[in-house]
């Protein structure tokens, strides 16, 4: 519809087209109101009854809810009308007709549960409460993007399936692939360390990944956006860095540009992320932790954060904050230990208060040490022999991490549900739409 | 390496740190120098053997090529250096030695088979004009994306793990999803439709397809990177009007931000796309082919467009074009058919001329028009109830279309194979890396 203009935009004065979705029709007798919503808004359609050719106000107040209709009139001022502005149709076209039994309201009068949402995402995401979420999640990965780029990073896309995991054999769907056995990919973590030894030093990607994992909880998903950076000659203090610069672009991107969408959620006052994310090691977490009085047990060296501790450190600090210089034998086989202290890595997660949103670390690129880290975790080299050989040829001291695009959505709009920041999430009990 | 100076930005009477590979080591004698490369270029390290402290020269004399240095020193103009300036070393660290015997030769000066880069595509993008090829993809993502944004589009993400192919049982790969079979996407077709009827209604995707086509040729892969638009409320022609914009802006943006990259590989000349694409219908290309004299079998209405005619086309109108009006029955049931002539689609291609780049067309927004079409072409409606159904509480008319980021990469470039423009292909016989 070359001609079409959005609702937001009609001003009075003008001849317009719009075109959406009949969202209310209001009858007070002698006039009526049809209100038609398309993606900028919402706009007022009067029929005058006496005034008005009796075939046009027979099909526009004849037509059911949800219907697509395309209506072409005068735009006039109406302070009365929701948005200052009406359009006094001249012609109304019915493009597609709703049926009048939905499956699900989108005006958001009657309440839906989660699975019927999802069932129904097209209606659902007529919400314009639904619709924003998924708008600032489109900016904020605009806005990942583009700091990405502004630190000299290239965007790389590395393959989804492949013939080992990057963590072994757990957590992966496999794949029959032309009658050999391939797994989807857990993680871009090996691929992306094999382009930093690459001339291109410094990478990031925004894709999908799929983990098997049996939990069916409000903060899973068994396939999650992740977007992973990965760069050479950095460590992992500049690794938190680069992390830190991302999640501040996200948010002051999305409080700049995302105005209204933050508004529909109640967010009038939503902050971008100003501070500098407190840095603490383990061992300064644990003790804090224990210190809150919160745990029903003590954490002692070694024990990984559960939930109870996450959320007990998170609500103490109240920001997001790294925890840095993690136990080895919780942290995977490429994170690199301390030189002087084997047993303390440089591995880091960044956690919101609510969760953890990012693993991260300086990466073992010393060949003798990664193959030595593979044994030690129970994992075959061999098996990843395309990924070490790479090691003996010069690979240079690096340092990265990875975090899931919806956890951010998540913990930046307080959505209860991580399902609520994905168009069509996959878990244990869905696989469709 | 926080003081780390790419080799690019090392000015005369700079202190820095370059870090980076070996690419070369000149020894004449009592001078010698090592050439070190890095993401931004090469620089000269000087070693005055006489004068200069004796391990600093045995270690940076001795270390083999593509290992990975850190150097420190002074920078100085050298008219007889390759970039016009030199480092004197003050220090040189190895941080990560490589086996002398390599299994590609980085330099390039020993050809290599594209299996054999393949399996090494760490050392194979040490090559310049290699690391030219992706940085120039990344510049196409990213102003794809700018363009789908100028033009009100929100990115989306759908789902790669599946219930039902977007065309039936062929050419999926199955996977085992928690003991139920799923499927690997081939296409967000689907996905992106349910969205354009939903309050977004215009939107944009990047992200990986995977078909499990037995082809093994130089322009087929089983995993691909496609973009993918649609948006309500447009037909067929402003379809192609928003591809035509999207690849121009891709041209231009490589024309104005990658010249090193395309001087590397040969292209001083690149030119942007500044004439509009030739439309021509099915029926004028099917003419023009039979008329070149260049194809064995004459053409006649019904026929695809083969390998051959597809070059014989190209040849003959030297630009990029788009074919319209095919015969409904190649192509798919989404596909909306003229009303007045329900054997004419409204489907477009739109064709390189080296190969087809896009595939699109105006959508069939009518549910009993869908279900129609899904039953000519032999696939059960019912298996595609997520789908259908929503056609039934107001589908807007809709269009948009697809095309593989590796054949735009592949004809802009001129590469002979689409290998070339992925960084690990999946194709038949590979897997891995």
């Amino acid at each position: 519809m070359q001609n079409r203009t959005y609702t937001a935009e009609a001003e009075p004065g003008d001849e317009v087209t719009v075109a959406g979705w009949v969202h209310e029709i209001r009858d007070l007798g002698g006039i009526a109101f049809l209100i038609l919503r398309d993606a900028t808004g919402k706009i007022q359609v009067k029929f005058e009854k006496d005034e008005m050719d009796e075939d046009l106000v027979e099909t526009g107040l004849g037509v059911s809810r949800e219907s697509v209709v395309s209506v072409s009139g005068a735009v006039e001022e109406e302070p009365r009308a929701p948005t200052g502005v009406e359009i006094t149709p001249e012609s109304l076209e019915v493009l597609a007709p709703a049926d009048p039994e939905l499956p699900l309201d989108p005006s958001g009068k009657v309440d839906a549960e989660i699975s019927t949402r999802l069932d129904n995402r097209t209606l659902d995401l007529r919400k314009e409460e639904v619709q924003a979420i998924f708008e600032i999640r489109a900016e904020i990965l605009r806005a990942v993007r583009e700091y990405f780029r502004e630190v000299d990073c290239t965007e790389i896309t590395t393959p989804k399936i492949v013939a080992t995991g990057t963590e072994g054999g757990t957590e992966l769907f496999p794949i029959t692939y032309f009658g050999q056995e391939a797994f989807m990919n857990q993680s871009p973590q090996l691929f992306k360390q094999l382009m930093v030894g690459s001339n291109l030093e410094r990478v990031f990607e925004i894709g999908p990944i799929f983990r098997a994992e049996e939990h069916n909880t409000p903060r899973h998903l068994n396939e999650a956006t992740m977007i992973d950076f990965e760069s050479a000659f950095i460590d992992h203090h500049e690794a938190m860095d680069v992390c830190e610069g991302t999640l501040k672009a996200a948010y002051q991107a999305v409080a700049e540009n995302c105005e209204a969408q933050l508004s529909l959620l109640g967010y009038d006052d939503f902050e971008p992320l100003d501070e500098s994310f407190p840095r603490l090691t383990y061992e300064e977490a644990i003790e804090r932790v224990n210190a809150t009085g919160e745990v029903d047990e003590q954490l002692v060296w070694g024990d990984d954060l559960s939930t109870e501790a996450e959320k007990a450190l998170g609500e103490d600090i109240g920001s997001h904050y790294f925890v840095t210089d993690w136990p080895s034998e919780i942290k995977p086989f490429y994170i690199q230990d301390h030189d002087d202290d084997p047993d303390l890595s440089k591995g880091f997660d960044l956690m919101h208060p609510r969760m953890e949103l990012v693993s991260g670390g300086q990466r073992e690129h010393r060949y003798e040490n990664l193959v030595a880290g593979f044994e030690q975790q129970g994992l075959d080299p061999e098996q990843f022999d395309y990924y070490t050989k790479m090691f003996r040829y010069g690979m240079p001291p690096h340092a990265g991490w990875a975090y899931g695009v919806e956890r951010v959505v998540m913990t930046m709009l307080g959505l209860e549900n991580i399902r609520e920041a994905v168009l069509f999430p996959r878990d244990r009990q869905r696989l469709s739409p």
